[in-house]
């Protein structure tokens, strides 16, 4: 731990989201401090950060400055424009690296990355244009999901295609982006694998858990996740740690699976926290903001061992009203992120629901 | 919870250690923003903080400007000014209440307090002068301990007398200050009880800890408590109830005990967050702090029930060395302060460290 970040070292993050709030709390615990860059005033990681900077992302000054202000820089989503990154990475270590950020930006990139790793997914096609797209139709069949290729979040930027006639529809919808053709999988469940890789290679990875998605956004994650078989979670584990390597990675990744009769799929990778793994902040020592914070830091991974069996359920827009009767039920542990204003769809918090160990 | 305070209410915390810190980070937690006052521009608490005031404990003007910008208003220590409590009470609820505080700001009115609540405690004299501390010797017996009536923290301000012939240097040492015997107890153990009581009277206690302290400064504390039988256990947990009540006490209340072979005694009452509550972060869904915040806040007290064994080890002066080496140690969760400077004797973090419930 000689190069290890020591108390008062500033952890840069790129977005002040809920997660950025919740990293900033974890670096917080370690003893560092937290800046948060985000162009938005109220940012919710803005009221537990040390020191904030609020400026665009094509501000390369204020983004210069943001950089000598701190010792190492991270991330907190994975759209921020990679040209945020080139403008930093000359100034300060950025972690996970660009490479990381890149592939998960682009889901041809993403989908050949992992095809490469000798790593399975949905069958998948690029789409530049109408005939793109009938060759892919003919090529996956139907039904298939016409996604853009980047820029997409909880189920933005998404078409299902049913029938042939409905191809034109899909790709005005679109707007004519570059886009990418999945074939839909007949899945039993949608797991999650978060882990963690140290700048020496270390990996760690905490327990999967099983996610439930409605209209596009993660509703609930359950753990131990129920789907998986002990042999399929040691697959799960494997499969992010392959991932991790390949991409020489630093800090904690989200790994989204298909569990289907014949094994996993990989669906998509977040090089970041992800929502599927809050679980963690009441169901281990050391959560996956710290296990973040710490790979980032140069500090040796956590111990992110189960001590509980916990449901994740997120509170969406108006699950807010469910509050009071949640913050009175026996094993719920909330975490609220301070967001003022109420929308439809909008993550405004979630509740951990934490059981003994099964 | 109709009058709970909602997202973006704030807390106003007066003093801005390690204990402001942490309610700081549970407040947030609960979507509700921190504003810490204390005198000193490098507060640990001001990194987690929405908002900070530096300014002395005698500005009024800046204290009646701080009671202006919060909702309501806590403390993170007992020897704040009451002239603070009496600027800041006309402008906005301050809880717990003065009663509490003054209670425990002074070990005559404190021990005259359990006693007439009819709790317990060690013999005690009031020593206003050489005379009264020749009565109480004789009354109480040696040894005894000769301290300060008032701001004593961290076993300062307190001198053993073993012979009649150390009184003249005892009362010397304290620099003539109002002063109180205690009877030196002969205890098994000495263990504390943390306690939260709500605006409508409902009691919620954490499980009682067993504390071990060197040179007067907590060092250990354990949960479950080994010195403590079942029945003990509920025998402390009723005593700190009947304190809350006593006091019409609103937050998180830490009682300390000595466990003797005749029963518990009381030794003293801290009116906020307690070092020996600290567990309860990794013990329990919710923690001292959150409970504390949830108390004034006007929320539902939350479920404390522990889910795990936890050994809480304070980390003090050159114990950060140690840190590289508890990073790496499975079931231990660090909590460091973000201190920039270690001294000896400082509190600068402390580790939890975890296992299943036995």
């Amino acid at each position: 731990m000689s190069e290890a970040l020591r108390t008062g070292a500033v952890i840069g993050i790129l977005g002040g989201g809920q997660l950025g709030r919740m990293l900033a709390v974890a670096a917080a615990r370690l003893g560092l401090r937290a800046h948060v860059f985000d162009p938005d005033p109220a940012a919710p990681a803005r009221d537990v950060a040390a020191a904030a900077t609020c400026a665009g992302w094509d501000d390369a000054a204020a983004l210069a400055r943001f950089a000598a202000a701190v010792d190492v820089v991270t991330y907190e989503f994975e759209n921020i424009p990679l040209s945020v990154i080139d403008t930093v990475a000359p100034l300060r270590p950025v972690m996970p690296g660009r490479r990381a950020l890149a592939t998960a930006q682009d889901r041809v990139a993403e989908k050949s990355f992992l095809n490469a790793a000798g790593l399975a997914t949905a069958p998948w096609a690029e789409v530049g244009s109408r005939a793109d797209l009938d060759l892919a139709i003919a090529r996956i069949g139907l039904p298939a999901i016409l996604k853009t290729a980047r820029m997409g979040y909880d189920g933005k930027g998404q078409v299902r295609i049913n029938a042939p006639a409905e191809a034109d529809a899909a790709l005005a919808a679109l707007g004519g982006a570059h886009a990418i053709l999945e074939g839909v999988v007949d899945f039993l469940a949608e797991v999650s694998v978060i882990a963690a890789r140290s700048a020496d290679g270390r990996v760690a990875a905490f327990d999967p858990g099983e996610n439930v998605h409605e209209g596009g956004i993660l509703r609930r994650t359950t753990v131990p996740a129920p789907a998986l078989s002990a042999a399929r979670r040691t697959d799960a584990v494997l499969i992010a740690a392959r991932i991790l390597g390949a991409l020489d990675y630093v800090g904690v990744i989200g790994v989204e699976l298909f569990v289907t009769r014949a094994g996993l799929l990989v669906n998509e990778i977040a090089p970041r926290v992800h929502n599927s793994g809050h679980w963690t902040q009441n169901g281990c020592a050391v959560d996956q903001f710290e296990q973040h914070i710490r790979a980032i830091a140069g500090w040796p991974l956590g111990d992110g061992s189960r001590h509980s069996d916990v449901v994740m359920e997120n509170l969406i827009g108006e699950d807010m009203a469910r509050v009071p009767e949640l913050a009175a039920t026996p094993g719920a542990a909330l975490h609220l992120y301070g967001k003022a204003e109420v929308r439809a769809g909008r993550k405004m918090g979630h509740v951990n629901r934490v059981r003994p160990r099964g």
